[in-house]
């Protein structure tokens, strides 16, 4: 039997990666799409010919019987939506960043242990063979105990914090979003920035790999010429003492290829 | 004519670097050494035979007629001999790190300014081919306005700040200075430990490739088994904008490399 799955959010990301997926998994069963946006729920309906496609994902979610939902849609949404699913007792894959604020992340987990529900967050890294190889080394104390770590992430992002999101469509080889649609730009649906953003990759990357569990966080952010972060610089103090420092811009040239370094 | 040069300290790094760097040097004469401890004071009348040697630094400004000393010294004597030695209105090469709080560093450029006098401190890396050619680079915008900055200083150092110097110079190749002094394991002789000791280095070669000047600084750091500092963790915003992260740590496993990084 196969999973049936409802996915929320139909904009470049679903279509690029989740829905694709979903149409190559033997185990897993397109029910249905929902996007408030007739555009983008009307070419993702014409590519993946859903039983069904909603406008409004809550008349999905009574309609639909499904197993899990993919919930692809702006930052600021990801709480409520996520939420309102594990209520529906759904297992839910909730793309990055999970949500924005820390409480909200604990409602979340909490909600799902109480309905007996999964909720996974879209971190692809997580999943290559030299992560899990390195976190295994590292669970093992193969290489010792862990005292300072840094993370690196340089990003060619700025021009979609600018709205510009065509100008980075050749780079990237793919349209981010629609131009002129402020989903990385506008903090009332990004929350943020390159931290949000990007490092929310390179951060959770490095506590999957290393264990470790911020204690106490020190950061320093600019906007630049944005209405969102471009650069951050953290300190951490890690449980049991280890020490970090994470930095991060979206400002990489773009000529040059991404940076995603771990020492 | 060739400048009067007096040498106060000399312990490990003076009799390694200094006196041999004066004594090569036709453009200095070395006119007296100063040190309270017998034993590095006859070892290095022995090998350097200045014309005369001191217990107390005070009866060689007092008696000689010098241009300028070198102070090569435990952390926390720096500021008031480099300060005393700037009101005999001499020149001052004082050792790294300069001083251990900020107002002392300011009345040492103030005095030297107020004397006539230059006071440099011992950073060898600030006058590397390599760091002076990124320095222009950097200055000329070359390589474009710095909105991040990382460095990573990581050195086997460990043992020196325990105090077991014999450990590590097999190492280095040398001891650093006679086992059981606390030179860089007592915070009162120190002042600290990595920060002090090595991010001034790799700090001050950032500043100087660089020419930001820290605006505010958060930062994390670890003792672990130590009465000083082995690990730190900075973020830093520079005036202008540009933010950065600094970290360090003298934990490096005795069979690599020190670990000096730029970003």
């Amino acid at each position: 039997m196969s999973a049936r799955i409802g996915v929320i959010g139909t904009g470049w990301w679903a279509t690029r990666a989740h829905l694709p997926a979903i149409a190559a998994n033997p185990d897993a069963e397109l029910v249905a799409i929902a996007d408030p946006d007739e555009a983008n729920r009307s070419r993702a309906n014409e590519v993946f010919e859903p039983p069904a496609a909603y406008g409004d994902y809550r008349d999905m979610l009574r309609a639909e019987q499904l197993d899990g939902v993919v919930v692809a849609v702006p930052h600021t949404r990801h709480f409520d939506i996520a939420l309102d699913a594990l209520r529906h007792d759904l297992h839910v894959l909730v793309e990055k960043p999970m949500v924005l604020r820390s409480d909200h992340a604990r409602e979340l987990l909490r909600t799902a242990a109480e309905r007996g529900r999964q909720i996974i967050v879209g971190y692809p890294w997580h999943y290559n063979e030299q992560v899990n190889r390195a976190r295994d080394w590292i669970a093992s104390s193969a290489i010792g105990d862990l005292l300072y770590v840094h993370s690196l992430f340089a990003s060619i992002v700025w021009e979609l914090y600018r709205g510009d999101v065509e100008l980075v469509a050749e780079e990237m080889g793919y349209t981010v979003n629609p131009t002129g649609r402020g989903t990385y730009s506008d903090p009332a649906l990004s929350g943020g920035g390159q931290g949000v953003t990007q490092i929310t990759h390179s951060g959770a990357l490095l506590l999957h790999m290393t264990g470790l569990e911020p204690a106490t966080v020190f950061a320093h952010m600019h906007n630049h010429d944005l209405r969102v972060d471009l650069v951050d610089a953290l300190s951490v103090r890690f449980e049991g003492g280890c020490l970090g420092t994470i930095g991060s811009t979206g400002s990489t040239v773009r000529t040059q290829e991404e940076v995603l370094e771990y020492r």
